[in-house]
């Protein structure tokens, strides 16, 4: 089906907001601010879409605040945006409806951790850090780690992933379990601890990724890991993008269980030495991690050193030292932040698709060309096992064509990858920057979305105009 | 919310069954039947569950006659239950409402194998063990084995899963992408081939597990893996099942990648001893798998050793040969059989739950007392790496108290699993035999369920009364 136009004039401000807003201070009175600047942060995400503010916002510090919250609005009709931490990337917490942004970041409490069950369960509001630092000691860790240090509920509602993906799986794979606030604002809990489940519909993974258009997460209940005996990290470099990517590609389909491999371009190495102060090899660079036994570890890096080899990948450094570890993935994660330092006063706008991994080279290829032939710059980061990839588009603000370009540039890679068998967004989520491209993507089935949508909120009070974009 | 009651009285014949039936033998001819075998034998699974006889059956041999016989039936809201092989457990394919039986086991072609990206595109109708033959000579192998050879289509409606799961994950994890026929005949594809996405939400994971409550799935994608280089296969004995249990959850705890990790009761290794002329420990047996590198299987099953001595297992017994591998594992999967064979004119009735691992050892252990307490004669085996056990009733036809005493247990059985955190089926699925018990485990959150199939199906024509019962 077709992608419902967006009116370009602004929404009509959503009716009851002022008593919503009033009823909320008698509530929680300093709590909820109209204060500019506190909208604005909270109507802002990192991306390069436009902001669009929330009337008001309510920190939240409860469950049955979050209930009673969305039971006033749902009473008004007024729109509520959830809000974690602020870092989604294509919109996703900006209010073109206007109405409350939600606030669950004071919501930060590790509820319970099941060190025999590996699993534990996180209010919304924690990041994955800190969630990460709580059980250090318990030898358990977390692995989704997109780029920012996000909030777990934020991460469920993008269905985030990161570098651990290839080996872990994305939020998709370990939330277990989550308590929500439905669009009326009853409580439930969603799913269980069983590892496996035959229990009905799968509720779970339906919210997961949902961006809060159905309900408010107020509990998430998350897989964990043990900290492997033996953990090495590599670098090699190519001199052909297409040697590091048929390396990747050769990897996964030898089976062998890399944790993380990462690609970056020369473009994204010159920056993230600067940055980060490291001295990578100055060319197309894979990141590989390998997580076991010590002797695993060991086999695994020189299996994919052989492969890299007869692909032209040289200079295999591994190292098993925790400190020179972090340093090089901190300077993977901080990729984006360098290329924005890498253009003083320039937007930053990041994109992502993802590919099965046999058309990965060619989609990479092209899209490399792409950026060389409209004169931009844009490095290019990718979670290359998946067969995902990111674009750090960056805009200057002082050339007028130059964001025409970028929104050309995003068009083709996106239209590529769906051409190849890929998705418009393999990690960062549609907010409202993806809505055209996933018309396109699922036709049909769009249908069935929307359907799901109004049926679960029929008022479309939760976060409108994301994912399906307006409702008429 | 509590759980409809079912009418005792049968329900209403589906008014306009009798021209849909003259419908569809215009159409299709003889291969539309309203003979009393052929509808017995598709409105009869392997369950215990009374039958319930569809009006007729129409053989389906393309996605094309799918969506015209569900145009058809929508049309004139006719019942549709989808049948794959018929051998599920919980009655999901018995017809209580009448209807037409949509008999996919002729769309049985495997579409697309793309050996590089390591998944496949099947018809619904192929089952498991096919697809493993038509791929062997890639050197890949689909991993999800229940013990039944069903159809990929049924599998993917009952979320499957079986003996590899606690490696390579259920149904749930290896469906990348579906097309389906939706309640109102329009054929759509939801997800697509990429590894992972954050395109929206998750339909695919939506309809696996919604035993064709949803609609017709015409076609299914699969991850595939490798065949690994080396496969270990052990068996270990215990006296004591708690000792074999404890061995489970520590093996997993530590991480260690078991590709199977099994158990049998005493009481089960005796049937399957005789029924597979194997001669296995007459102990609690687990029976363990390990994938990987030579060297990496070794390491594996030496740690597994390890633990399994510290917890009283003895006669660790490894094997890398290709035949008595499966010759073990054909007798694990027969275990249900060789219950059957053991008690010549009983009924079997397989019940499954699952539950956190930490709880599985008192699960077990408590079900195992009530076994006996109650004089029933039930072997467990367990796909215990997931916390998930079964247990093969059988059924003495001639004492008259007996299946009254087997439904107590299963009552009990299912109560301990939610009361410790876990799920009233974790493979088995839901059908009519467990709606009562999904009402109890998810509470609130039926009536999202209920929701979302009113949405999808307002007629209520697609399987109807199964998961969620009847709707009024």
């Amino acid at each position: 089906m077709a992608a419902p136009q967006s009116t370009h004039s602004a929404p009509a401000r959503a009716p009851n907001v002022d008593s919503t807003i009033t009823e909320l201070k008698k509530l929680y009175g300093d709590r909820v601010s109209t204060a500019h600047a506190v909208r604005e942060q909270h109507g802002k995400d990192i991306s390069y879409h436009e902001a669009h503010l929330p009337d008001a916002v309510v920190f939240a510090e409860s469950t049955e605040e979050v209930q009673e919250i969305v039971k006033l609005c749902a009473r008004l009709k007024t729109p509520i945006i959830p809000f974690g931490t602020g870092t989604s990337l294509e919109g996703h917490i900006s209010a073109p409806n206007g109405g409350i942004s939600l606030d669950v970041s004071r919501m930060n409490k590790v509820v319970q951790v099941n060190e025999a069950d590996l699993d534990v369960v996180v209010q919304p509001g924690v990041t994955r850090k800190q969630l990460n630092e709580y059980i250090r000691a318990t030898g358990l860790f977390f692995p989704i780690d997109p780029g920012a240090d996000a909030s777990i509920g934020g991460m469920a509602s993008t269905r985030a992933s990161g570098t651990n993906a290839v080996r872990y799986g994305t939020m998709r794979e370990n939330v277990l379990s989550l308590q929500v606030v439905t669009a009326d604002g009853r409580l439930m809990r969603l799913g269980g601890r069983a590892r496996k489940s035959s229990a009905g519909y799968d509720l779970v993974k339906l919210f997961v990724g949902s961006e809060g258009t159905l309900g408010v997460i107020t509990e998430v209940t998350l897989r964990l890991y043990g900290i492997p005996e033996s953990m090495v990290a590599a670098t090699c470099a190519f001199d052909s993008l297409e040697g590091a990517v048929n390396t990747v590609i050769q990897t996964i389909q030898s089976g062998i269980p890399v944790a993380r491999i990462e690609l970056m371009d020369t473009e994204t190495v010159d920056t993230v030495n600067k940055y980060s102060k490291l001295s990578l090899p100055n060319k197309n660079l894979l990141l590989l991690e390998f997580h076991g036994t010590e002797a695993g570890t060991k086999e695994q890096a020189e299996m994919v050193q052989a492969l890299a080899a007869e692909n032209g990948g040289g200079d295999f450094a591994w190292t098993s030292q925790a400190e020179e570890r972090s340093k090089m993935w901190q300077g993977r994660h901080d990729a984006a932040w360098a290329a924005k330092a890498a253009k003083p006063g320039w937007g930053m706008w990041a994109t992502d698709v993802c590919v099965p991994i046999s058309n990965l080279a060619e989609c990479i290829l092209e899209t490399q060309k792409d950026i060389v032939a409209n004169g931009l710059y844009a490095p290019i980061v990718g979670h290359v096992g998946d067969g995902n990839f990111h674009l750090t588009m960056m805009v200057n603000p002082d050339d007028p064509t130059y964001l025409k370009r970028a929104e050309g540039l995003n068009d083709r890679m996106i239209a590529r990858a769906q051409h190849l068998g890929g998705t418009c967004t393999g990690e960062h989520g549609v907010g409202i920057g993806k809505i055209k491209y996933l018309y396109k993507e699922h036709g049909e089935a769009m249908s069935l979305m929307r359907s799901i949508k109004k049926a679960l909120d029929p008022d479309n009070i939760m976060n409108p105009g994301k994912i399906i974009g307006p409702i008429n």
